[in-house]
């Protein structure tokens, strides 16, 4: 961005809206006067109102539209962006050595349940992988993962032995939609032993089903190990 | 937005490029060509090809940077977007009946642990609030909430029986930064009575720490009853 000869910055356009809004001089629903009469207000250029007035809108204060102007809202929507990182990524940020291991890989009859969930015909096929991530060999993430055949067919010949099968999506299949479900689960026998914990444990859960321009692609199931904690700054 | 006279959509020119991605005509790290040309290319505006870039960026496919050009990125980072509302818009969304019951408020010193977590400093005081949120009267959340004294003196006449304190702060202090995480805990004998649910039961939870301008606010641990998922789609 290049520097403006502004006297105020956007910054302290944020901090006196917020201060107006806080006061109760601009109430809910109220309607702010347009960026240009701020702009005048505030002796500075149009650009540096527009930057503040789009931020506090992200941050859910305001809202704004193109023909009835920027309004107050009367509770502040936040949205909290989580970056979902590739597992090796995530591990490799926070210092470890990643490593993944395949425990299972084979085609199948999608069950009962899956079919239900992704709205799949019925008898559809589809790739069952199951693998495990390792930070520094602690366990760090097992995943249980459905791939749609008829969505992409080439992952018949696909050998999840060396590559896992999100980084072989990744690298294939350019995914359009995704559902992301975060979710608190419980530790049963299987999972106990794969994760290195109690069974029963709590274990914090991320279901992804992701879709190419209205076909379900894959559905996975990603178990975390004890004490993971998914956090963000906004 | 007015129509152009396009006849190219921004649609058909993300799929084009991720297409190119995805087949390797364009790899990890290579220049893309720049807008005009791509516009020329596809015999669209330049607003058309920015608008197409501009999305493929927001979703982690492309690194723009102002005097470097448009990049392929290697492994796209997804952004998941949460919003987060007030527990209130969450249940009645849901069309449940909200309703608030306060459990305790007590000011205290903040303990050890808090102090640690705010960087407070030592000895500082704290409201500390218990409550309840619940969906036609089945539990739905647990909120243990500490609010710093200094960072809002009004807090020590608050009255917390009729209104929740997320509320109360959200009318009080603009707050400025948020940290949130996820994270499954055990519900323990207390919060497995509040919740009605077994003790030793996965409680899928939400921490938010809030800051106005570098001073800590708020620090709540937010407990939601069995079966709760938070879903977002990108």
């Amino acid at each position: 961005m290049t520097q403006t000869s502004d006297t105020t910055s956007y910054k302290d356009i944020k901090q006196t809206v917020l201060q107006r809004i806080r006061s109760g001089e601009w109430q809910p629903d109220a309607l702010l006067p347009n960026e240009q009469e701020l702009a005048v207000e505030f002796s500075c250029t149009r650009t540096t109102v527009n930057r503040a007035l789009r931020e506090l809108a992200d941050e859910g204060f305001l809202e704004r539209r193109r023909k009835a102007g920027t309004r107050v809202l009367s509770a502040p929507q936040r949205q909290a962006r989580f970056t979902i990182p590739l597992v090796r990524d995530e591990i490799e940020a926070a210092g470890g050595t990643y490593r993944y291991a395949l425990v299972s890989q084979e085609t199948q009859t999608a069950p009962d349940w899956l079919t239900a969930r992704l709205a799949l015909r019925v008898d559809q096929r589809v790739m069952h992988v199951r693998c495990m991530h390792f930070s520094t060999n602690t366990p760090f993430q097992f995943e249980d993962r459905w791939i749609v055949i008829d969505s992409v067919p080439q992952v018949e010949q696909a050998d999840f032995s060396s590559i896992g099968p999100n980084d072989w999506l990744v690298q294939t299949v350019p995914f359009t939609n995704v559902e992301l479900t975060f979710l608190a689960s419980r530790a049963d026998a299987t999972l106990a032993g794969f994760l290195d914990v109690s069974e029963g444990e709590p274990v914090f859960t991320a279901e992804r089903i992701t879709w190419l321009q209205g076909q379900p692609v894959t559905f996975a199931k990603m178990y975390f190990a004890a004490g993971y904690r998914m956090s963000t700054e906004f």
